[in-house]
């Protein structure tokens, strides 16, 4: 990816629609679209911020469409050179032809992801906020639109950068005190340093326990649903994802494996993991099911129970769900005392768990299952500790990966400091631990770094 | 479709992409964006064609995106009512959440077509260039956009209200003849009505002869690929193709069915029909096979016979093409004299058909595939007389249906004056051509024909 070239891609969506946009970015962007366009005015001498109407040419040279060509300048623009971008009907022909067209025009086309590269190429952006616009592209949920916009808006790169630029100031002192070595000078207050190392060393450790909360959010958060067999588990899984994803029967363990569905629970992206019916057999098979059923209770941020409420004798199995919740004690528990078209009113449960709450449901009449959707919500939110305005959650395995070396730089510097070992041996832990800070947002990168990241990008961004 | 509200959809096409941009429009345009938008400046006081740069807000009233809202002001826009083109991250939440914020804020849903239908009504633009709106957005390729644009842009409409505006004000003097019917006037002079007449008549007869041409750019030009068994016919129809579409095999009759493919073939999409091998057979389903093929031949524009150039004992149906070229004045032969890496270069062939060339070829080795695509293209261009300028070519049902009207009307009335049959004979029938003009353009409709017409479009257009 060079640098001072003129690039060009559609922008919107593939595909025909009312209307397209192609993206043209670099120093000649306004020359390239002029060399296209005809209309009462040029694109060289429009204001910022405006748009005209014209009509753009073929690649013969002949009326391609009406268009509208909105102007931005350098650097207020998305990748902060000038900009035009050229709205046309999204029809597939003038969509390929137009940017045929400016290719011919003198543009080339942009790679995947370089229009947000070079938005962190002139600053416009850094590393996290780039990051985070392909997150929000690919969001689907209004938590993960929320988390990726909070990222993109830089809370989380303002709070990385805060505490590299304290860090950087005390290293620097650090460093001046090996070039004079040989005097024995103390330029970095040794307790403000540790004061801050410790500071930095906490607040790494604390973004990236929030890792897990924010992988769950991005790739959708793990729900066990777990329950006996003919307790109603699959159809209160139907009842909420809303049509037929399960087998449905009344054979005992008809849902031998764990099946995924991906559905919408209030705010999030759901990851619905319907369970074999834990119970003891002697099938393999079955067994199979089952061991992955465990394995999907200790991974679970809310376990949903159904139990058949018209059957008090029907077994729970509450050794797995409560050594589950033992194991990680974010877990919920939501239990949905299914059935109860059959019984009436649910008076009173006794539930052995602690974060627990019981819905009164009926798949057959959809009673309920609006509350138990509810119930489910604020129990994830509880679980990930999202109720509470948690500020900025990390979602991103590479800033992830970073905060961890940061965390574990800044406690060796922290140990080192503590034992009075002197300011050379410190210094070399103290630059990985500004040099882990400094990748995260970009402030420290290489080209292969950013192509790596950039080229997951979808063209046209 | 009410017509005073304010309407919004996304415009760009469905799916995720780097930006999407919702359309609102409507007197209240602008409030309603203001409603969910924070930014430095206000989008009630921006200036027409100007965009500003800012934030939309969720449902929740919590930041959703970062967006550029572009403003145009009434009469000139899209619609010629206030619009407000929304940008936004083309992500599916953020766009499913923006339309629904808009909702809240006070837009209505637009119904497919709506826009279009308001850039109608306002008289933005008149029912065929609405219509070549939908037909553009449709193109796939160079043909079919020209053919759009060139109605978009008026070309088509206005012969038809200039015939319509002469030939009113002549049947508003006629009608007005019956107003003196006891005093036997003549306002109207009947030499120049005949004349007129008879130009309007030949016009429309005229414009709806290019019916066939405009239908077949438009839905893919009939080319029928036609041939002796074994001679290769389907080797080349992939080869055009570019990839494997139709059965290739050594076995005789492989090739029952008329197989049809849509492919590009210089600036037209054609519509490659593969017909079983043409020679006599006692099979039942092969009959059925050749009799197909005798009518693809019959409807091709341009028929392409494949030989084997290296078996000159190998029979060439000519009784069939020959038989199809005389029905049809304007089919064009293109003869593949294929399996020329056998024989080397082909020197003389004896084609006994008039408005036929001859490429050598070979599918084996890719020889004269390109040779074979620009003969295709030139041959298509002469069967459809496109190759002339042609100027307006009539590719709509609808218009086909009211110029034929148009055109037997005038026929009658012409044919009645020149028998000297009194006005307010005439009269009706000069009615019934003016109103299949108008209907062409919209100047005469009802809300039933506009619903019909626009209802075909997408949402958001």
């Amino acid at each position: 990816m060079t640098k001072n070239d003129t690039i060009c891609a559609i922008s919107t969506p593939p595909g025909v629609g009312g209307i397209a946009v192609a993206r043209v970015s670099g120093p000649d962007a306004r020359d390239v679209v002029q060399r296209i366009w005809r209309g009462r005015r040029a694109i060289t001498s429009a204001q910022a911020n405006t748009c005209l109407v014209g009509t753009v040419l073929d690649t013969c040279g002949e009326a391609l469409d009406q268009a509208v060509a909105t102007v931005f300048h350098a650097p207020h623009s998305f990748t902060g050179e000038d900009v035009v971008e050229v709205s046309v009907h999204g029809s597939r022909w003038v969509q390929q032809e137009l940017v045929m067209s400016l290719l011919k025009a003198g543009a080339r086309m942009a790679e995947a992801g370089e229009f947000s590269m070079r938005a962190f190429m002139s600053g416009r952006m850094d590393l996290t906020q780039a990051e985070a616009v392909a997150d929000l592209i690919a969001s689907t949920s209004r938590a993960t639109q929320r988390l990726a916009l909070r990222q993109m808006r830089g809370a989380f790169s303002d709070k990385i950068e805060r505490l590299r630029e304290e860090l950087l100031e005390l290293a620097a002192l650090l460093e001046l005190e090996l070039d004079f070595s040989e005097e024995d000078v103390e330029f970095a207050s040794r307790e403000r340093l540790m004061e801050l190392t410790a500071k930095v060393c906490d607040a790494t450790a604390r973004l990236a326990d929030g890792f897990s909360a924010g992988r769950a959010i991005r790739d959708g958060v793990p729900v066990a649903i777990v329950g006996a067999t003919n307790a109603g588990k699959s159809s209160i899984l139907n009842a909420l994802a809303d049509d037929e994803r399960a087998i449905v029967s009344d054979i005992h363990g008809t849902t031998r494996d764990v099946v995924e569905d991906l559905i919408s629970i209030g705010d999030y992206t759901v990851r619905l993991k319907d369970t074999a019916g834990i119970r003891h057999t002697t099938d393999t098979i079955e067994r199979l099911g089952i061991e992955r059923s465990r394995r999907a209770l200790q991974e679970a941020a809310v376990i949903l129970l159904v139990i058949d409420a018209s059957n008090s004798e029907a077994p729970v199995p509450w050794d797995d769900i409560l050594s589950a919740m033992a194991t990680s004690p974010h877990t919920r528990l939501v239990v949905a005392a299914n059935k109860s078209d059959l019984v009436g009113e649910i008076c009173n449960m006794d539930i052995p768990a602690e974060r627990a709450e019981v819905v009164s449901t009926s798949a057959l009449t959809g009673r309920g299952i609006d509350e138990l959707r509810s119930t489910l919500s604020s129990a994830i939110s509880a679980a990930l500790g999202t109720d509470a305005d948690s500020g900025v959650l990390v979602s991103n395995a590479r800033h992830y990966q970073a905060l961890r070396e940061a965390s574990a730089a800044a406690a060796r510097v922290l140990e080192a400091l503590q034992a009075g070992i002197p300011g050379d041996l410190v210094a070399q832990d103290l630059r990985e631990c500004l040099a882990a800070l400094g990748s995260i947002t970009g402030a420290i990168t290489t080209p292969e770094i950013l192509s790596t990241i950039f080229s997951r990008f979808c063209i046209g961004k």
